[in-house]
């Protein structure tokens, strides 16, 4: 094993010490965030840093930078109260990665890259109608980070949107069926293989694999 | 498509609730988290809420709820101020998902499913040996999420462990090369297969591969 130290991350150059930075997590999700402004224009931005903060009621955060070009979906979510995020498979990953290009405001994402806006009554964030598997929230809070001037930014989940043979028996999403990606540092993005479902473990029972 | 309405979700029975609401995300990373309390009681448990938070300086951020397993590691981190991120591979998995088990504080984990604890000088959490990719963390905030009770436990990344074949040119670490797991529900985990690497994104430039 080799030990980086504080000082060898110090002493990286920016982009490397971004890759990283951005590899250390492992595994991240990855979904493209749609958003509309209040006079209807649309974005689409990729985020890998949803993450689930709770079950009842059902709450998702994710994290935006002031500096990035995810700052127009935060302007979006405080200005319409919601957002959709949108689950990538392998035949939407180039346009979907396109999207973290820095597009003027007035350009929508959508067209930018080929991606069509789907919009759900009485919800006004759009959905990626070539994603398979679509969340839309509604804004519950938007957390300050001093540290370095981050955002947190909680959602309720209202409506989730999948096919049906991908809903598991036991209540979660088959994100193998549905060939959902994962990424990790800024740019490479993973199929994920199943390896094992993993039984309720208890002390003093030796773990097994269902 | 099948649209999952808030009320159809609010009626789901607690468990099936709860692995919906862990799907939703898509793929989680999935790490052990290694603490020490000030007697030198250890702890490891199984964290999927690990998100990159900053690059300069380097920071991650994770997710405790008050009310679960995880609660004595966010006490132990509070308490001597540092903890650790420990990458799974396959073969300890199992192990890693017996830490979360509810042990009595008195009972270590490392212990209870047959990790080793392993130290580095002038550092008091301890990293799991069996793991290729680990990572210490200095503690820099716990910021409160009132909606739910939960927090969002800050730490600047200070020292990263990781055989040096892993480290890739760009700066980033090869998790396939580590075979680094992914995770989602409660309890499912994958591998990862690369799928691409993605040249950085411009207006007017096609996306492609590198």
């Amino acid at each position: 094993m080799e030990t980086i130290t504080l000082s060898d991350i110090e002493q990286m150059e920016l982009l490397a010490r971004v890759q990283f930075a951005t590899s250390l997590p492992g595994a991240k999700p990855i979904s493209l965030i749609g958003t509309t402004n209040s006079i209807g224009e649309t974005n689409l931005a990729p985020f890998s840093s949803v993450i689930h903060l709770g079950s009842s009621p059902c709450l998702l955060g994710m994290i935006s930078r002031p500096d990035s070009v995810n700052r127009h979906s935060a302007a979006n979510i405080i200005e319409t109260g919601c957002w959709t995020i949108n689950h990538l498979h392998p035949q939407i990953l180039d346009a979907a990665h396109q999207c973290s290009a820095r597009y003027p405001q007035e350009i929508s994402e959508f067209d930018a890259v080929g991606l069509s806006p789907v919009f759900h009554q009485g919800f006004a964030a759009p959905f990626v109608s070539e994603s398979r598997f679509r969340i839309g929230l509604e804004l519950i809070d938007v957390i300050s980070i001093p540290v370095n001037g981050t955002q947190l930014i909680i959602g309720k989940v209202v409506l989730v949107q999948v096919p049906r043979e991908y809903r598991l028996d036991h209540g979660g999403i088959d994100l193998i069926g549905l060939d959902c990606l994962a990424s990790t540092a800024l740019d490479t993005y993973f199929q994920l293989q199943l390896l094992a479902r993993m039984s309720h473990a208890k002390p003093g029972i030796p773990p097994h694999r269902i």
